[in-house]
């Protein structure tokens, strides 16, 4: 626990302020995304204005720099394509950029717009160079994978697109850029030689979610009231994308991301995306795959957690209430910070399935993992209008592991974790003596935080759990202020 | 005009039989597919006893090897997967086969099964052994391509898949073979190595066409009312699929055709799928294609008209009606019989536009096609519940030349035809004068000849209308007689 775990409870003592909070995990606030430098929207006080992992790391490796060691310049794995594309402008260039896209027909972004651009300019989505245009999105909606000039393949499952409506259309006429226009109405950045065509909605809905049930929840947040076009172009990012909500500091890029693993000389690294809190399943099988990599002969295996950030269902914990369980779950010790890089994806999150785990396993290549956890029903949720799973819980694991393009990555499948009631605690799943075990879902954690129940002993560590715990109440506070406030008077 | 013609004249001056040629039509006459050799069901008379292009073939090659010619053996292109793949198990061995697959669990086919079960023993899609198991139907969703063994990537667009339901999988049990049984009661072949797995009818529907919506002709036909498993596994065919309606010598296996176009010393091979009447802007396409070849540098380069011969849509004209219709096209000498072979490709048909044009594509390099014509919407059709085609018109061919595992087959984009009012006659397209070219669309076809109207003159061969609009007649009649029938007496 030595000097991380000092750090981390030096820093991280104080609680959020509640409003803060209770602010941040309401999607619909769309200011929640500024995109701007200054930091005057930062709260003061929460335990998030460091990414306190960083810090031990970099002094780690100071002392073993000191020590006369050699960075190891450890390209562990290619980004896609080979090189990482990194579309942000240099500081030098920003203000003649400006001044060109205030020029230019404009497109305005909306928050899920904002985070697309986040992750395609930082390179998540190397080779992609800006919004699709028609030849990527067929490719992508036809094979999940999109074929270089060289011949090489690369895995790209999910549509990356920029949905316009008539209006805009007509205003861009026959410009060959424009301007894409942030959520403070700043020019965030530019899209340049664009192509512009149809955005048939429901065969992007089928061919990547596999069902046109209505329900969806990207579907229904960001598809539905989207505009009948599409327009791809290569991408400029002229101002950084930034959230002001704290955790900035812990959307750490592709390019920070490896600097870091070289610097932890890591030989391996395994990435685990996870859109929920950590339990105690969750940590028996990341310490499990390390142990597995270390069995393999790996001396340095790191495990990058790596929750998502953007755009979740409304009913998904909150990513500021997410980012403070992981910590807890650190400073429990239940994961080791000396081999754990936490840090924030910032792509929306689509819920489909086998085709989006597939995303989230190209995305972390680009960052610098060669293994990657795939666990039961990635990305998956339940079926929107019928009593089942909406995909069949192997099916992420096996499309993965036949993707085209992640040949190169190491695919570690999970075995079921659950919660072995002989000795109260998570367990791997022994179908010999099924009786003893017992599943909570989600579904089923949420139920019992909501309502304020402990779930069994060894299920979570205690402090992570009352960050859950404290969530709700302060939700149900809210709803019930909200309620009253709607009485007629 | 010279012997072909001639003996095309010969075989083919008599009519087909009108009850006989009216049965073929129709679709849900189970009975039209006989498993089995006997020939006492073929119609006497028809003009489809035997395939003339074949008969002419060997007579021009046998001339050619008696002056001293050498035989090309001219693989133009290799088969997926490197082997062609042949089920059919030598007549030696059928007897041991029949006893075996007499003992084990059976699965009773349907019209479209059996169709599969052609299609798969015959080597269209190779390097496919067998109905898919669950790993070939998932790569078949997500990637339209399999990855072998080799790593080697091949196309595969539609899942070739076997449904059963509860009862059935319930009497196949822990068997791990099952024996296939044809409409007439026989086993047509022995299915090893089974897997069973569910049949997610929704997904599976999304993936391929895009929309669930209903009235998808396959989806009714097939999907519906089908089990809610699938079962894959190794085939063995024991009783070659015969369908007894005179057109089975049309139905030249990929083995066959390769061995004709050796025969006929092809230096290119192009191939044009269709499943409607051939109207003089096909023809022109075609001949147009020839001559592009030619002026490539290729010495002789064979057309392979090849007309869909499985499962279509209701409204679509029949298959008996269509051949007799494209020899009439040969007859008139729109096309050129030395240089064409007109044979059965003996697949259902799935309307599923770009996903399916690749299998019609991928299922000619299997039969030694090199050259592929692809025009406007292949495989596309109406959307069944909006006023709109189904897919964007030009979607086909952007997929198709983008297609993993289909770029060693050469992709020939059609130029559009229409017909040019200041010349009477099917010309490219000029949207220069726009105004001077009329589009007749096949619905608009239909519509003349269910009408008795003719088309401007120079739309088809007169000869080759003149079937369309006696199929019409004969089919008018007949719903005269039902409606007749079912009124009270």
């Amino acid at each position: 626990m030595s000097l991380t775990l000092k750090l981390h409870f030096n820093l991280h003592n104080h609680h959020a302020n509640k409003n803060t909070i209770i602010n941040n995990h309401k999607y619909n606030n769309k200011n929640n995304i500024n995109t701007c430098f200054s930091n005057k929207n930062i709260p003061q006080g929460t335990i998030y204005n460091t990414n306190p992992l960083i810090i031990t790391m970099s002094k780690v490796e100071s002392r073993t720099m000191r020590g006369g060691g050699n960075m190891i310049k450890s390209s562990l794995i290619e980004p896609d394509g080979g090189v990482l594309v990194d579309l942000v402008v240099g500081e030098g260039e920003r203000g003649s950029k400006r001044v060109e896209a205030e020029s230019l027909p404009k497109v305005k972004l909306n928050r899920i717009d904002v985070e697309w651009v986040h992750v395609i300019g930082e390179g998540w989505a190397s080779p992609l160079r800006g919004f699709m245009r028609e030849d990527e999105y067929l490719q992508t909606l036809h094979f999940n994978s999109l074929r270089l000039k060289d011949g090489c393949v690369v895995n790209m499952s999910l549509p990356i697109v920029l949905p316009i409506d008539d209006e805009t259309k007509g205003k861009i006429g026959s410009s060959s850029n424009v301007g894409l226009v942030g959520l403070d109405g700043d020019c965030v950045a530019i899209l340049r030689s664009i192509e512009i065509y149809k955005h048939n909605k429901e065969e992007r809905i089928a061919r990547t979610w596999g069902t046109i049930a209505p329900g969806l929840p990207y579907v229904e947040e960001v598809i539905t009231q989207s505009g009948n076009w599409l327009i791809g172009g290569d991408l400029e990012v002229i101002k950084p994308i930034k959230y002001n909500d704290g955790l900035d500091n812990y959307r750490l890029s592709p390019k920070q991301l490896r600097r870091e693993f070289d610097r932890r000389k890591a030989d391996a690294v395994f990435a685990f995306q996870l859109r929920n809190p950590v339990h105690n399943g969750h940590a028996l099988l990341m310490n499990d795959t390390r142990k597995r990599l270390l069995e393999m002969g790996y001396k340095n295996p790191i495990l990058l957690l790596h929750p998502l950030g953007g755009f979740t269902k409304a009913d998904d914990v909150p990513l500021d209430v997410r980012m403070e369980q992981h910590s807890k779950v650190l400073e429990d010790g239940i994961l080791d910070p000396e081999t754990t890089i936490v840090a924030i994806f910032p792509s929306p999150m689509h819920y489909a399935g086998p085709t989006e785990v597939q995303w989230h396993a190209k995305a972390r290549i680009n960052a610098g993992a060669n293994f990657y956890i795939v666990g039961r029903d990635p990305a998956g949720m339940g079926h929107p209008t019928e009593k089942r799973d909406l995909y069949d819980p192997d099916h992420g694991k096996k499309v993965l592991s036949m993707a085209p393009g992640l040949e190169k990555l190491n695919i570690l499948p999970f075995r079921v974790a659950a919660y072995d009631t002989t000795e109260n605690k998570m367990a791997f799943f022994d179908p010999t003596r099924s009786k003893d075990f017992l599943f909570i879902s989600g579904t089923k954690m949420r139920a019992y935080a909501r309502s304020g129940e402990n779930p069994p002993d060894g299920f979570m560590c205690p402090s992570g759990w009352k960050v859950l715990v404290n969530y709700y109440e302060r939700l149900q506070m809210e709803e019930q202020a909200q309620q009253l406030a709607m009485l007629p008077t």
